[in-house]
């Protein structure tokens, strides 16, 4: 068998677990894994000395270098920010190396899908977790329910990145797991769903009031509130005229309330610079928001305009991130999404021995044999430790299974594509299901 | 006296006061005036056979045609759309011609300064309403002011294009005088103005609630709402260190109250097209934006969600306006904001006879001799007909006068300017004042 090459773009966070796949199952399929990163160091941390693998400082905008590695693999997995991909993807196309990524099929990548079907290479995308395993589960069970003919009404599929219960310890039920910018800026913009054929529209400012009581497992209940996009997973699942289909956010009971405080404030923009940020206290940021009065405590300012008590857990959950506080913002040129962010980092980030949480739920409801039924299909995965988190096994062991199956030639598809399919989502959720994550399905 | 020759290009509703004004005076000022359009019925209305007028088919965005007009003008006007001025000014700069134009000073115009200084031509914008007599009849106070030892401690500016008060029969107190479409978007981002020296910053979800009321002259009250860009006069007026400065627009009490409900709803946003349009009725659009509830009439849903009663005024002026009517939207792939215009324009367009009104007050507080003082200045114009409108003859006259100024040698600036220097607001102001557009000032 002849050594196969597999090159890996960024060592980031997500990427640990991928990593560590790939080299305890080097030996036993012959992989060499180059770990390529503009930051050296986490590409030996990540590779650790292990004699199947080798680190390696990568500029992605370096042409000849990117040509120069790229050339010399088999297979490449790009786990770099997303506008990043297309400078790989373009090289993998003319190269005739497979690609595969976790995010989400930019329109530059999609334009590549003739090139790389006439190559006979796959660019395989959204194999991560959100993309990723939600298409994947939520496909196997769309496609059992279709072949039973079983008719679909109605799919809504919820997810969220929280903190492991037993180190869930803050009035807020939540800590960072995941980029804390894109969490501070969820929701900007119109969420679109489709209900009971009704097409429904919810503008940012009223999305975390609109929120449904979701119950997982034995994780408890949890609040869920639209994402923005629902519509287009109608295409994308093969679900044109499925009347219903929601998809959305997870947090515990209580979040969306409280959060929606910052969204009525105008706290989590970003489309603008505050003036003098840099010598601004965290209590002279809150003032921001309200009508000029100095007759008024600014904690009695933030109660009337939300019209809370003080004794409200909405306030005291405030109170307790430090919005009140003196301290200095220290940052300049913010925008209040940026200064809010610094806040809730002191306040929300991981403590080094905490773990993390997924959690995922599809709700299916369709109509077999003139019965109406209900199916649940949920995931709960937990992390090991700070390192091998909950985010990235889930984000990174799909990845490194479908790059197995590229390399062995299970997965034989050319061309852009998503694991929408069953040749795709078959082995891959069977190997995860053998590596413990695995969907439990209840018929409600 | 040798012959100038005007070219004036765009001849739409807001420069028909100003190519009359131009005609009118162009006998005894040996002037000859071009009217350019790529509507040449439109310039030819404008012109009316006046002897010392042509009317002229006009392309902008064809090169040669645009060189050969300009090349063969003293002065020219631009009263197109913001975008293409710079390829007139451009232009204008290379070929040694003045230009005048009543919009606001973007960027790539105001790289033209250094240019237009060495050929030794001014481009003068932001003459016209608003920003124009704003900046002038502020600055005249402003530099008083200052020249009588005195120190602006606050300064606040608010307009409205409204429609006349014998005109004004519906129950919103509005019709549209001016481009529907941005008043349907105003306010869109969030509002940024100083007060007591603390800033203040309001998102669009908040900003028709935060109104003041303002009285102007016998004109009655009127409500004024922040705009979004307050803080960026304080360097325009040299009001640097100003601890109280904003500006807003004015409308009738209780309009900002139910237009706040559109807000609310999201029907104002412009930034996703909604599903199936073309075959929506004005009730299926209002419903889009509620929780799915097929127990409930639309009416119903409307009111719980924005906590408001079916006697409530707003409620009625909601269904006076037909959001709850049957009839088909019948518009291809439209925003909200496009198909609430729609909607808002069976209603609320002006009828043959109606005529307009242009409302403005500055309100200044400063210190003299130890002592507070406030001054207000208020400008109320009145439409002659349809056709001369206030906003018209605010719009148009500024620029007209103006042109004559730079025409006979009495404003001799070079480079980009704006008109919140005496040379310039001086002369205008008064003339503007022989033609019935003046200030009434008032110590309060």
């Amino acid at each position: 068998m002849k050594m196969k090459k597999i090159l890996v773009i960024g060592a980031g966070r997500s990427a640990v677990t991928l990593i560590k796949y790939l080299l305890d199952n080097a030996k036993a399929n012959n992989w060499f894994v180059r770990v390529a990163d503009f930051l050296e160091d986490s590409a030996k941390q990540a590779v650790a000395n292990h004699s199947s693998g080798k680190a390696i400082f990568f500029n992605v905008t370096d042409d000849m270098q990117r040509e120069s590695e790229i050339s010399d693999s088999d297979i490449v997995i790009s786990m770099l920010p997303t506008r990043m991909h297309i400078l790989v993807a373009k090289d993998c196309v003319r190269l005739g190396k497979n690609l595969v990524t976790a995010s989400y099929v930019s329109k530059e990548i999609f334009a590549l899908d003739e090139k790389a079907k006439n190559t006979g290479i796959i660019l395989l995308n959204e194999i991560g977790l959100d993309p990723g395993i939600d298409h994947m589960s939520a496909m196997q069970v769309i496609d059992s329910i279709k072949e039973n003919g079983g008719e679909l009404t109605s799919f809504k599929s919820f997810c969220g990145g929280l903190v492991h219960p037993d180190f869930d310890n803050n009035p807020w039920n939540y800590k960072f797991t995941w980029n804390p910018r894109n969490v501070v800026l969820a929701g900007k913009g119109t969420a679109q769903y489709i209900k009971h054929g009704r097409y429904k529209y919810i503008p940012y400012h009223k999305l975390f009031e609109r929120t449904e009581i979701i119950s997982v497992l034995n994780a408890g209940e949890f609040e869920g509130y639209a994402n923005r996009d629902s519509l287009s997973y109608r295409k994308a699942y093969g679900l044109d005229k499925i009347p219903t289909l929601l998809r959305g956010t997870l947090r515990r009971k209580g979040f969306c309330k409280s959060w929606n405080m910052f969204v009525q404030l105008g706290m989590t923009e970003d489309t603008y610079v505050v003036e003098n940020t840099e010598n601004m206290t965290y209590r002279e940021f809150t003032n921001l928001f309200f009508p000029f009065n100095n007759k008024c405590t600014v904690e009695k300012k933030f109660c009337d305009y939300l019209n809370i008590s003080v004794d409200s857990d909405e306030f005291k959950k405030a109170k307790w991130l430090g919005i009140f506080i003196d301290k200095k913002v220290g940052i300049k040129d913010a925008t209040p999404a940026k200064i809010l962010q610094k806040i809730l980092e002191e306040k929300w980030s991981l403590a080094s021995q905490d773990k993390d949480m997924i959690v995922m739920q599809h709700q299916f409801e369709y109509v077999q044999d003139g019965e109406l039924k209900k199916l649940n299909s949920s995931l709960l995965v937990f992390g090991d430790d700070p390192r091998y988190t909950s985010m990235a096994k889930t984000v990174g062991l799909p990845v490194a299974i479908a790059t197995k199956l590229i390399l062995n030639g299970d997965i034989n598809s050319v061309g852009v594509k998503i694991p929408t399919t069953k040749d795709i989502y078959s082995p891959v959720l069977k190997e995860l299901e053998e590596n413990g994550i695995n969907f439990v399905e209840e018929l409600v």
